[in-house]
């Protein structure tokens, strides 16, 4: 990993996130990253946070995805444990005892039950992690709480990742102002209709655990759920939402309520930046791609021809070589198994109209699109001209070097 | 196009096809292709020869591939037209005119009703095709029609395809030798749960359409719907198999009778070699991969797993890159959405158990499957041990050859 240049696409700078009341971090290095890097984040979380969380559909799902699972049924949060360097996942019951091992021994230093206690691992699959290693270093990590540790924490999670990625947002429930922030880790196994790669989010808001989820369901399958790289689901994906409730605005009951109006809004849209940042930092990626897909049978079938579309090495490459190829499109729309109909379809790239009920427009000058393609954001949309159902998703180009990369991850 | 060498893993040679009796072929230049190569095939089948085929899954298919859809419902083929350098895919009201102005031609010259005429077309998207452009030039390409063309007709249908693929076998029914010759084309788009690419198959033997169908449809699930390059889908996927009953054998009047026992497996046989042609053939490939899956609930699940491993863009990197990376099977069996138990899971490489009950084997030594990953030819097992299904897929590996050939198709 050792020598990768930051991403072409990463911001001009990353924010600094403020103090949330009820959250102190840690990161550390505890020799788990071959570089000698940070490796491990502890988030201790007040008394009564609550918590919801999305977490890999994988039918292999790592041994802390399975114990996240079971802890998120009880919708509350003192410590949150992320290594990197190592997944944990695929090494059978020593996985489980590491994890079980790890979650006693948060529990104690936290002095909570350990079904407030959640883990995440990322790194290389199969690889034993003896079940001491994280715990024997959390009490050093307990005495470096800070509330200010946020770039330590986005950092200690990273593993192919070019740049540490955070986002920082407010909203208003009832009058009250509060803070939202994520830390997210990409860049490989990056793949639809899952809870993509490891992001955690921390609010000092009010809101009741189940209420929490709703909101955190629908605004996932809207950013990361709505992102691809490689199409390829990883056996440890992990969102986690701790709220606090220090900011003291009164809770609602259910999360339709109007006065969760702006947060829902606000959750939203931290997520799909964080979600973004994660495309930017796509493994070799030199395009940042929008597509927008509207027209379609349903929401649910906009955003499957999106992704069909987004995983398509076809249209990767074509994008990677600044080649307006239309035609692929057209058939990965048609490899989607979502309705369409081939004499309706209309697709434009930078907002250049290219095809109008299945067939090229008149007079088709490919001038400015073969402009718009030599830029780093690409934008392109397609109507299926069939129904009301749109989406949007986001990916980025296949380069030589996501074959680099991931040609030699091990090594 | 020009300038690609030859695949690494192509043949050593191509195979010297024989005549089959009631079968004439002919092949072209006509222009559709820049560098001035044979683009255009007319195979004449004898009066009385039955069809069947499969046709691409995609909802945005070609113009040709909707007329074949028609044609095959008839049952009897007279004339198969292909051309390459141009697809007539996504080309509208011109594109259907195209295929009927082709269809009369072929149909006036050779005598013979339209629906006996088929029509396969490949190569760039969304181009228009004008009418007269095939139509005008077969005549010339009656008058070149020999028995022996079959080098020609299997080079005319190329697009980046390095080598023409050709295979011929012969089989017996009823006491009868039948001779099997087929030809196809890749090399990128080419996905499972699809009639992928185009192959046309010839044989002398006496087989009623009907029963030809549901020899060709299982045949084509074990061969060309059992390899992906790049999991995507052409819009043009088609194969068609004609049988001209010249050789005189009698006719079984369902698919399964013991009679038709050698030609079954003859036909498998024949496919499976020019799927694997294809896949020797895949853009960039430098390893062929063999992923051998058992253990599954089903048949059809193991096909599916076995796919969600070919298909993965981490694992054809790693196999590019000769990394014993099976941790990324382990994630692709995970994503597959098939019963999988992670904790049964085995897998081995190149026949060195790595895996076993869902952890790493005991003093596994890597050295042996490192020096596996080296070769051409990499064989994964992947062993669910949940049930009796399962399957073989093949698939080449994802290297710069790939982004390079891709990057800049239409350039």
């Amino acid at each position: 990993m050792a020598g990768l240049s930051v991403s072409p696409l990463a911001p001009a700078k990353q924010p600094q996130l403020p103090k949330i009341a009820g959250v102190r971090l840690a990161g550390a290095a505890i020799g788990l990253k071959k570089n000698g890097g940070r490796d491990l984040m502890l988030a201790e979380l007040a008394e009564g946070t609550t918590v919801a969380g999305a977490l890999t559909r994988s039918l292999c799902s790592s041994a802390p995805v399975d114990w996240c699972r079971h802890a998120l049924k009880g919708g509350k949060v003192r410590a949150i444990v992320v290594n990197s360097g190592n997944s944990n996942a695929f090494t059978g019951k020593a996985g489980d005892l590491t994890v079980e091992t790890t979650v006693k021994a948060a529990a104690a230093l936290v002095g909570c039950a350990d079904s407030e206690v959640f883990i995440a691992s990322t790194g290389v699959i199969g690889q034993p992690l003896p079940p001491d290693s994280i715990a024997a270093a959390l009490p050093g990590l307990v005495k470096k709480l800070k509330p200010t540790a946020w770039n330590d924490a986005a950092d200690a999670i990273r593993t192919t990742d070019t740049f540490a990625k955070s986002v920082t947002r407010t909203a208003i429930i009832d009058g009250v102002k509060v803070t939202i922030n994520g830390i997210a880790k990409g860049s490989g196994m990056i793949a639809p209709d899952m809870a993509t790669m490891l992001a955690f989010f921390f609010t000092d808001a009010a809101v009741p655990a189940k209420v929490l989820q709703k909101i955190v369901d629908r605004a996932v399958k809207r950013s990361f759920n709505s992102i691809t790289v490689d199409s390829d689901t990883s056996t440890s994906d992990t969102v986690l939402f701790a709220a606090t409730g220090a900011a003291g605005n009164h809770t609602a009951s259910h999360a339709g309520h109007k006065s969760l109006k702006d947060f829902r809004h606000t959750v939203e849209d931290a997520m799909v930046e964080l979600a973004q940042l994660i495309v930017r930092d796509g493994e070799g990626a030199s395009k940042f791609v929008s597509i927008h897909v509207k027209g379609a049978a349903s929401g649910g079938a906009a955003r499957r021809v999106g992704l069909a579309i987004a995983n398509s090495p076809l249209v990767k490459t074509a994008i990677a070589g600044e080649d307006a190829n239309w035609g692929r499109i057209v058939m990965a729309v048609g490899k989607a198994g979502e309705k369409a109909d081939r004499d309706r379809l209309g697709i434009s790239i930078g907002g250049v109209p290219i095809t109008r009920h299945g067939q090229i427009v008149d007079g088709y000058d490919e001038t400015p699109v073969a402009h718009h393609m030599t830029g780093p954001n690409i934008d392109i949309e397609v109507d299926l001209d069939i129904g009301k159902g749109k989406a949007t998703v986001w990916t980025c180009d296949l380069t030589h070097g996501y074959i680099d990369i991931n040609g030699s991850y091990r090594s």
